[in-house]
């Protein structure tokens, strides 16, 4: 099963609505990139890389709905496709990332026919889908052989193959660590006020056979302080130059009291969402979203606070990188500091992918 | 308005149903000491201060219910009435303490008529309510004392008029500073699972015409890493003798993360919340409560997680005395090194109590 596909034969973009997990499995369909964004911006997909494959099978949508005669037209009605994209959500650079190489390839191929732009931009979406299951299995073992046989981990937010094509990032390693044979429990933050982990993580881990126990965001402390915690492991929707990493609300909370613990904090991270053009974290848009999520959990039509409560909604925050043990990403482990070690991974990254691979057999070997 | 009030005319505990807040204000009346130890489980009150005055009312109600004919009669009763009562709830010491303080009132008065030991019981559960009244206002004062003029604070469940019999404890401090002329907004942690904050603190301040903002806890380190936060006030269920103070789950990782931020972090107690017979948190029991309050928020039927997922909901945590800044008791604030300042406010509100007062002038003047 895949959180996201392109269906060949009827050129739709086929997604898995997130919102009716764990209750009820629904696909739907999507035939333009305004309803892609839309479903970006309603968090029927959500998660850093699901959300740049989305973004890119978004743009190919636009080149099939586009009524453009020139390849002028086209870079014209691609363009507006990319502002509709890249408003959808600001935080995760994934979704920039993906529009960005999907335009850059139009671009390319500037003295090709329409068709020929309209399918290589489908083929390009659909490669990223691909790749990004080989590298979320790249990750995953380079995570999991950070951590001991027998380990009980804590996580935050949803970064299974529900945010991701498939597999996953942090909830990847998870995977690969079980699949492994290693001796894995997960405590699963709830993740208020969205409930990714209590919705979608709880129901991944159960599907997968992965022992784990759900618990309120506010008793991470409870079970970090109790000595029930060997490593913290978390995702990314932004990482910049300097390490700092932007991720789900609630996470640098549990930063700062694995440190307080000593418990190794582990950012599970691609080079898409590593941004070396963002210095460092205080650069990154904090998306603010609607105060309803944190006064109308699901299924609760009366509310859990007074009428007319003012609301803070931030839906990330920023973990400083001088609280991150290690950033995993497909081209392996960065340490401190992280400036240095990222800007390699990501450089790398980019020259493996203009040779057309994705992931360095040999980086991964070593 | 009190949270819990003995009705004199029909010996009859009457309480605010807290589960029903803030969307109907319901009155509940209670005629055993059984019927009060249910209202404690079921959480129609809760708050150490509220909890402990709630016991001292149900064992006058147990003296009021006992067929006794002896002293010794009544006596065993009361035992009786102590087991049920001291059940309800393990972690909040002041439920002890107010049984304990009813039960020696009732062994020192062996030589009276059985209706003077039960007026006795009951007058003096009405005057540890009247005295909470004042023990917080005191704490209060105190409190607000340490606030600069314009502050932003951050608090967490509930302690304020609801939590006590009225003002509050760590909520008192912020309704003092308020009504003391100071330009304080308070940021609210909903404080899952049970949303203390989102329906008990949002709906008390928004009385009391406090600014505030409700958040997921999730985002008060996003508040405060941003510097928008100035101190935390929490409460607290127990104390322990070296300053080490357990209160409602997800009160240790704001410690740690105030701590990654030097803003001051207080704990605001009654003597009657310090437990100088429990050495440090550890020993301090920490109630595991109903899964369900994890997986079905308030008028949730359908619950936010999978269906037969494991959980674990421990409802309190142990904030090491280390994150504390300061305790403050109706007999001042208490500063590391907390064994030896806990030690002389405890005695001193011993002594005064022996000596019918409940507060020392000349200790609060000081």
């Amino acid at each position: 099963m895949r959180t996201i596909e392109w269906i060949d034969d009827k050129n739709v973009v086929k997604m898995i609505d997130q919102r009716r997990l764990p209750h009820e499995v629904v696909w739907l369909d999507y035939y333009s990139a305004q309803e892609v964004a839309q479903a970006i911006t309603t968090m029927v997909i959500r998660g850093a890389p699901a959300i740049g494959v989305a973004a890119a099978m978004g743009m190919a949508l636009a080149a099939l709905e586009s009524k453009a005669e020139s390849h002028a037209e086209l870079m014209a009605d691609l363009r507006i496709a990319h502002d509709v994209l890249y408003a959808a959500r600001p935080t995760a650079v994934n979704l920039r990332w993906g529009i960005e190489q999907q335009l850059t390839l139009a671009q390319n191929l500037e003295h090709e026919s329409l068709p020929q732009v309209r399918a290589a931009l489908i083929a390009q979406s659909k490669r990223m889908a691909d790749e990004d299951v080989l590298i979320n299995q790249t990750m995953g073992a380079w995570g999991a052989s950070l951590l001991p046989q027998k380990v009980n981990v804590l996580h935050h937010c949803n970064t299974g193959g529900l945010a991701a094509v498939d597999w996953g990032t942090a909830l990847g390693v998870i995977r690969s660590a079980h699949v492994g044979g290693k001796d894995i429990h997960v405590w699963v933050d709830e993740t208020r006020p969205r409930l990714q982990g209590a919705r979608l993580t709880a129901w991944e881990l159960m599907q997968w056979g992965v022992p784990m126990t759900l618990i309120a965001d506010n008793a991470a402390g409870y079970y970090m302080l109790s000595g029930q915690v060997d490593a913290v492991l978390v995702g990314a929707d932004r990482v910049a130059a300097n390490g700092d990493a932007v991720n789900k609300i609630g996470t640098y909370k549990l930063a700062a009291v694995a440190k307080d613990n000593n418990i190794p904090f582990y950012v599970v991270a691609p080079t898409s969402t590593v941004d070396l053009r963002t210095a460092t974290g205080a650069q990154i848009p904090i998306e603010q979203r609607d105060p309803r999520e944190v006064t109308h959990p699901d299924n609760d039509p009366l509310g859990i606070a007074p009428m007319g409560v003012k609301v803070g909604n931030p839906a990330f925050d920023i973990t400083p990188q001088r609280l991150i043990t290690a950033i995993v990403t497909e081209y392996g482990v960065v340490y401190p500091p992280f400036d240095e070690g990222l800007r390699k991974v990501v450089e790398q990254a980019e020259i493996d992918r203009a040779n057309g691979r994705v992931v360095n057999p040999a980086v991964v070997s070593g």
